[in-house]
């Protein structure tokens, strides 16, 4: 038996998320048996789509279950195999979230390339957040050349690479942040054109300042009040791409005001999970990786360090905050 | 000089429009100069979407001036002609609106073919409502056999064809409307699948029970509660084309609050108008022509008599009804 920790949804929020939620217990692994892996692990990541799994609503993912440990992404090293596939010391990918270490079959796990790339970089710029980027700017939609992208939650996972990519495409990109330590990163760091610090009652606005003659895309990660801005300062035949509405998922939020926009500028607003789109991952690690090895997209991450610490990194993602990128717990 | 009447708008309602925004006026037309014609209309056409020119909000169309004759849809008889090519009772298409008689130069008026078809069908099943459910279902959208379909304001002059386009395409057809006799005759004589007596405040539950499975496409004419309902009642991956939102025309309607169903389901949503789309304006007419003229579909029509009139029956558009497609003010 191996001793290891994990964290347990001990209770489903109601509204924002707290600490008391959870609860980090000490477990006894199984050594592995026939055709599984022990795996350690080193990074495991901290996502705002988990909030969507802690309410037992009916959605696109199976809720968590109470007393048990959350999924989720995670990257770790073999410590004992019992598949000759994946040697000991193997760095692997997997899903078994919230925990020191996983034990399970080996189909559970997916070797990566580690040579010049952080492991935690599969958990980010290469993984889930940067591939959801690609896929909300250029399978959903087809951003080009010269239009104005504006991107909400643009200092987060998914945001800060959706800049970054769309302006690889040539695309001038104004993000919107709830910090202004975040707001100048984004600027300075990656190279966003403009950056909102969010002023709430006055988004309309600070978009329209950003951009006087119109936004062509919107990459919605928020909802509300961000939505409702964008829809008033599209152009005609704007296009949105939502990929999450944060502001909807601790609470209730009024739907935009001014949907009526949809049909007065004819514009195409299209929701999409990312995990519909697997069949296009491989394009999206053959285009991005290169960008990434040549530094001309920096997948930024924020860490906290020690399991404990991963329900009060989660709970921080609900709050302003001035970390950027991808938030992980090293282990 | 030729005696004449026109209705003008005296007044930009607030909310739901009144008679008393309108005022008929006689005035004396000009005999026409070279190149021009003189129409003595027949038919008046009266439309949802004028609601939209009554105010002076910025728009897809210029508002209605103050003190002018009402623009729209009409059909009418070249009375008397300066241009060879419109010989003196002529069938004409034109938008100089609300008026008895329209003097205008040649170029804005297109001759119909009145052959086995009412003058009135080029402003109701052959003209811009039944263009504009075309477009809704098959330009925007490409709606397929055995797909469950919702459609909005079926009684409307939009609804009552797009509900029989769609039933032609082998769909099953939900309707809406307000009133318990147009929901007879869209079963009974438009061969609905299903039509909701709207229950506002229950709409989502009364979709659900005509659709138990979800629907595929919604065909949206209202926003409003309608709109919540389907966004609750589609199906993954389903559609909405967005023609119309009467119901925000008047007041503005809180944003539909699940509007988060467009990720969790991966919608799409899509507002159009149908002007942008003339090219296509060809292939519908020789698609959906000879169905009518084979009786598959019915341009379903409701006159009031009297130019006089037309105030009462634009009001009428925003109140439970009972008439049932096309309104129009027959001289």
């Amino acid at each position: 038996m191996n001793q290891a920790r994990e964290i347990r949804l001990v209770s489903r929020p109601d509204g924002l998320p707290t600490v008391d939620d959870f609860a980090l217990v000490d477990v006894e692994l199984p050594a592995p048996g026939a055709g599984q892996l022990l795996v350690r692990n080193t990074f495991v990541s901290v996502d705002p789509y988990m909030r969507g799994r802690m309410s037992d609503a009916p959605s696109y993912v199976a809720p968590f279950e109470l007393g048990k440990v959350l999924d989720g992404g995670a990257v770790g090293v073999v410590e004992s195999s019992r598949d000759a596939r994946f040697p000991v010391g193997t760095n692997v990918l997997h899903s078994l979230g919230w925990r020191t270490h996983a034990v399970g079959p080996a189909q559970a796990f997916r070797p990566i390339d580690v040579v010049g790339v952080s492991p935690s970089a599969y958990l980010g710029v290469l993984g889930m957040p940067g591939f959801t980027a690609y896929v909300g700017l250029f399978v959903i939609d087809d951003v080009k050349p010269k239009e104005t992208v504006f991107i909400s939650s643009a200092a987060g996972a998914v945001g800060s690479i959706a800049g970054q990519l769309a302006k690889l495409r040539g695309a001038r990109v104004v993000g919107s942040t709830r910090s202004k330590d975040s707001a100048k990163k984004l600027q300075d760091d990656l190279h966003f054109d403009d950056v909102i610090v969010i002023d709430p009652g006055h988004v309309a606005q600070q978009l329209r300042n950003a951009a006087p003659t119109g936004i062509d895309f919107y990459f919605d990660n928020v909802g509300g009040e961000q939505l409702e801005a964008a829809l008033a300062v599209l152009k005609d035949h704007g296009r949105v791409s939502v990929c999450g509405m944060i502001a909807t998922y601790c609470e209730p939020v009024p739907g935009p005001r001014n949907i009526i926009a949809i049909v007065q500028k004819r514009l195409k607003m299209q929701g999409f999970i990312v995990s519909d789109h697997m069949a296009r991952n491989a394009e999206f690690v053959h285009e991005v990786a290169p960008a990434v090895a040549a530094g001309k997209i920096t997948g930024p991450e924020t860490f906290v360090d020690g399991l404990d610490k991963a329900p009060a990194a989660f709970v921080s993602l609900f709050a302003p905050g001035g970390h950027i990128g991808k938030l992980l717990v090293r282990l």
